[in-house]
């Protein structure tokens, strides 16, 4: 079968060129900072916006155009497979990601559910053998069916509990066997939609309970993925309780889950959570927590999750600031989680908003490490805080001042050191001449 | 002197008086679920918005017209404080609490400011003699200096880090003298204007260096105040590092400062952050961290700390609501981190103001106890989650449950037990009905 | 057919009544300010909501459990329509709104589209005939195909635009048979996604020619009924072109349609643009633009249209305290744009929801009325703005002022009236104590 | 005197200079589309950001140090017009703007004021003489005094109404003076804080008064400049009445006053109004509105007006394409309400953020007018709405079309023309390569 027979396989052209179906930035091969851009980048194909989503919305039924649109039930099921891997091909693109129910019919039954996913597990793995493609993460979709209206670790319902279990127990298998890279824990229903009707700590506490078995069942089974939480404020639900990095951060100290655990960090989640994505990156690998990265973008006047390509090169250029600076993302990398808007419904669309995100990340590369090299930042704030390098400044960082010596000094320093300017002025219009230059 | 001479003291009325200074709803010595109103709602006036304040905003001169409006200097701070307590009498306020630099001029130096502090506090101890009036909580301006532009605990300038030691280890001393029941941090220049100029780690470490520092001190003083740390997402500083409770309490996990505080919570601090304040009281409680609370309200369709004094009757009762479940605030209490609008100009405003949210709080207090009497939410919420207490529900919570047993349940279980509705409508007009009547 | 035949009729039973599918505040036949509460409220059910949704949101299926869930097709479509006539009849609730896509499926054809509603509207009208419950207003729905991906009125495809046409004008007809006192327009995908490929003027322009286009058919067939413009900011469009009142009011004087049409005003479409819903009230009505409203809420903290049903007694006082002042809304009527939570799944919460939406109202409407006859803020008012009844303040309103002559006045005018308080936290302390008590 | 003698006058040095006192793409003399630079751009220097404040916020107070620091009263009002033309000169910046109170002390009476404001307007004059800078805007500020806590042509107290007046009739015959191309209004205190206290209609009809005596007066002394509204939804009060350009413009209709006035759109407003300030600048064009530009950017998550100096090539990208779509600014031009950061507290920093502002649009200009030269968006619009142009779309255009024509063709019309795709994320791609190229 050939989906996209129509879609040349997509070349590095430069930014002079006008063909839409060509990199105009992302080069794999170019070397960036002693690395191949496809050694940094490591970028993977969202399964559920590429392969199965059609440009719903609350007030709309799917406007997508898609190769293999005449299909139903397992049929579809593995035609989506071979669009999957023609359109990595096309693209270049190493790695995928995938929600149980995106690549398999849930059927009437977890038996049926489990069967099917062998089904295509199967052919997903055949074609990872021919082709050297790689699985980024899997995971378990324990937010779609009705079943998780409550929730599912955190549901009010045990026999939901189960089920949610059995979903995550077969990811872990499906993943072990795939070789999957990481396994990942997205909660959209975990949360509530009001305090009134919800035991907040039973729900907290269950959720670690199921984290920990599966991190049991993990070791027991030799399944050595990073597993990782993806953080999100709200939507689908109203509160969700792994509102952000920090907060996700605190949960997994509090149940004892950090050494198994880091974070999936998706750029409109952050935005929807009140933070810029840097931030949300800096906070995670200060403590360690970096794992990979959902890239997208939100519109910053829309309340919801609008799941962009990524096309703002600010954004992409201090993502790939904090990436470089966390020394690469070990096992993670930066998946798509990205749909073309509804009006963008032709296949077309699928490959130009891929090279467009994926180009945005090339860019954002480039204009990062040289603003690396050249310390731009770096140097600055090391002369910034210069004064806890020396004197009473050396005293705090080594542990050795105290309120009173600390009280002492500032009662006694009748020329106190200068506050210096921030210079933020300065520093940004520093970073748009890197930005439009090579 | 009697600055609010006109003014009676205020007295409850109930809810049909037409007076505007009379009291609907809070009667001090009314029982409430076996307390008085008094003990239940711990009552404290913000020195710095009701003494010291004068209505400017970012685009507007003082408004106020103030009785102590002609003093300036040392008699300005002396004025006040025959103000503060005249205020509290009339309005039978048990607690205050203040900033270092709302009751003192910071002078020249750093050692006139020390000396400024202490006329104020002998003066200030004498009233709390007379009047048996109690200090809530005291805590150290270090955000409305010039030094402080690049934060305190989280400066770049190490002589401005020893200058805020200097001012808590003040604090510590004033609050120890004056019997304060808590020491509060606030950090509104602890945080970022932008990453590109930032040494984070370094900034995080130096802010919990501090806090050590503090608690050291405390002890060698025998000062026994619970710490508290007041957490607000934004404003001043772009972005700061106590952005909310679940935040704040990560901090205080990652370096070990749990035993030693508890969270401040503001009601206005947690729309600003993306949360009802009942959510953030939820998170407080559950992770056993409720301290106290700054009472006020923040217009939702507003995106700045608009501090109005509390009159929702909703918030107040879901307020109520976590304190009661929390069996009280225990060294807490409520002050009201609010300010009469710009054009509420009088001192008569003052006294409104003042009645209307200590009357919001009573009316949230009495409507929350008679909704526990009644068990509304709780044998709901018992119903909900009965599931957990038998079965394969109680083998998750006792830690019995695998992923493999539960899956082999969710397998074999061929009637599933239903979802059942959350009845969200249901609580809310149940709510309603409850607030409309005694 | 008997699809609620578990529930009885619902009867007011007053505040203490524990009975959930009872009204506590509706009673439709209490006299309120000279009218009954029926005939002030005008409530309407809609049926996109209450009959067709089921619980679906961007990451979940749908969960409703419906009576008439096992049909399919026309006679789904009949099944809803005895649906509907049943809960209003349980309900007293006097009229119901639809979209044409609504009663009737759409078929492979326009023709058939026609064919299935006529065969509908049939059955709909033989219903209002028994039972006396009237149509508050229908419309097309223009936005779910994804023919309308681009926009309907402001489509780039004249095709697409001959189409709404033809919804538009077989709404009209049904309409006029049916006697709908109201016909609304909300274009949900009017407006667009980017401005890059987007011919602003032209959409604004065939907009307008839409609108006269259905001016001129209903006059051609006599259908008199009140035309509607529903504003709402965004979703599921990035930009809404009718964005909120004052831009609808805009648009409506820039093509001379003034005439012709109102706004039926939307609660939770306020809240998306930054206004609360009382904002929007004022605007129409000080433009004699009120036309109707649909009653629902949003939260605050969530960016988009949530549609909860509205439990919110402030709203509902401020709400009808408008329209009271409005004289009551004429043709229009409140409309319950409400949807129940994707967890109250059963249909014992459609009956529950609209009975806490009712008595919301009720409790709203004689709030409000009681402020009135009080003339609790009218007298307030008078009083603020006095000065303008006399001296110079009367000639700025005669219009007999000049700057000159102003400017003159100022200027000798040594004692200046001194501004007055503007008591907000009095007025909404005032607002409680009305909320509170009978 | 000399404030910033340590400063070169800026020159164009290009992007690879590392000297942050250079314009790195602003070349005043550079022939972009036909003009110059210079006359493209039109920029203006802001008196109250610039050479009035202090970098003060809501929680501290003024941090700048600048070199006419040490003056006070009128010394330091002559300084500034020293430090204003100084500055102008250095940045080679041709236009400057100001509120009455900027520029002048308000002294004790409003006579004082007067003459306050001739003794400097004298110096003003003289100055501009000299270098022939020019006056882009003034106006005058009824924001700041307590006097216009309830508004001003809004207020409830008519002596305020006339002193508001007097401001105006003055701030008309000083730009007359100094031959002012614009006069503008933007009302800071023209809204409300709560409906509950406020005559809406009378205060929309004064401000629609007084507006018409500023046409009559301005008439009445030969003074031709553009009246211009500044729309603004929120901040300082609740509520602003020219919320936005829609807003603003449905205003000017009501009080027949569009022949009059033109909009002076502001970056910053338009998003906390929730628009790009792309749109606010189609809908003003669109309406042939668009007056001129306040120059600044706000940071997506904060709440409140930032004014930062505006370094988004995307939005200056974006508003250089409307401004060349409208064929330039008229009399307008592009002023920089911008303000540096409170800790950029130096005299470098005011000219280092200028020149980043004035290089952020020269840029945003140059790629612009490449967009518009390869016809990039305009091509593909008229392509996407082609079918406008013929057939039944010509029919609709010219007027001919009824909704029974339209309905008969629908009916008729077996192979509609199928929608293509919308191709937004080419679109932003293609933007992207514009803007990293030259």
């Amino acid at each position: 079968m050939a989906y996209f027979a129509n879609v040349e396989k997509v070349a590095y052209e430069g930014v002079q060129s006008k063909n839409p179906y060509a990199f105009k930035f992302y080069n794999p091969s170019q070397i960036v900072a002693g690395k191949t851009m496809e050694e940094h980048l490591r970028f993977g194909m969202a399964y559920w916006h590429t392969l199965v989503a059609g440009g719903s919305d609350p007030f709309g039924v799917e406007t997508a155009s898609r190769p293999w649109g005449s299909y139903t039930g397992m049929d579809l099921a593995k035609a989506r497979v071979e669009g999957l891997f023609e359109l990595m091909d096309k693209l270049s693109m190493p790695y995928f990601c995938f929600h149980d129910v995106d690549i398999a019919p849930e059927g009437d039954s977890l038996r049926e559910f489990y069967n099917n996913i062998d089904t295509i597990v199967d052919m997903i793995e055949q074609h990872m053998k021919q082709t050297g493609k790689k699985l980024l993460w899997n995971t378990a979709n324990m937010f779609s069916n009705p079943r998780f209206m409550h929730g599912a670790a955190s549901t009010c319902n045990a026999d939901v509990y189960a089920h949610a279990a059995a979903q995550i127990k077969k990811g872990l298998e499906v993943g072990k066997r795939l070789g999957a890279e990481n396994y990942v824990f997205w909660g959209g229903r975990e949360g509530y939609e009001t305090l009134l009707n919800t035991d907040y700590a039973l729900e907290q506490d269950n959720m670690g309970r199921m984290f920990h078995m599966a991190v049991d069942y993990a070791k027991e089974i030799g399944f050595d993925a990073q597993f990782l939480i993806e953080p999100k404020p709200k939507e689908p639900t109203k509160h969700q309780y792994d509102f952000d990095a920090a907060t996700a951060i605190s949960f997994l100290k509090k149940y004892d889950l950090t050494d198994h655990f880091k974070l999936n960090l998706e750029a409109n989640h952050a935005t929807l959570a009140g933070h810029t994505f840097q931030h949300e990156l800096r906070v995670a690998r200060t403590e360690g927590m970096l794992g990979s990265l959902d890239a997208n973008q939100g519109d910053m006047l829309i309340g919801w999750d609008t799941d962009e390509f990524p096309v703002d090169l600010y954004a992409a250029t201090t993502t790939m600031y904090e990436v470089l600076q966390n020394g690469g993302l070990g096992r993670g990398g930066i998946n798509f989680d990205a749909k073309v808007r509804r009006p963008s419904f032709t296949p077309e669309d699928l490959v130009i908003a891929h090279v467009a995100g994926m180009d945005t990340f090339a860019k954002g590369l480039t204009t990062a490490a040289r603003l690396l090299e050249d310390r731009v930042f770096e140097d600055f704030i090391d002369q910034r805080y210069s004064s806890f390098r020396e004197g009473v400044g050396a005293d705090v960082v080594s542990g050795k001042a105290t309120l009173s010596s600390l009280a002492e000094y500032a009662l006694n320093n009748e020329q106190p050191r200068q506050n210096e300017s921030g210079r933020e002025e300065l520093l940004k219009a520093t970073l748009n001449q890197y930005l439009v230059t090579e």
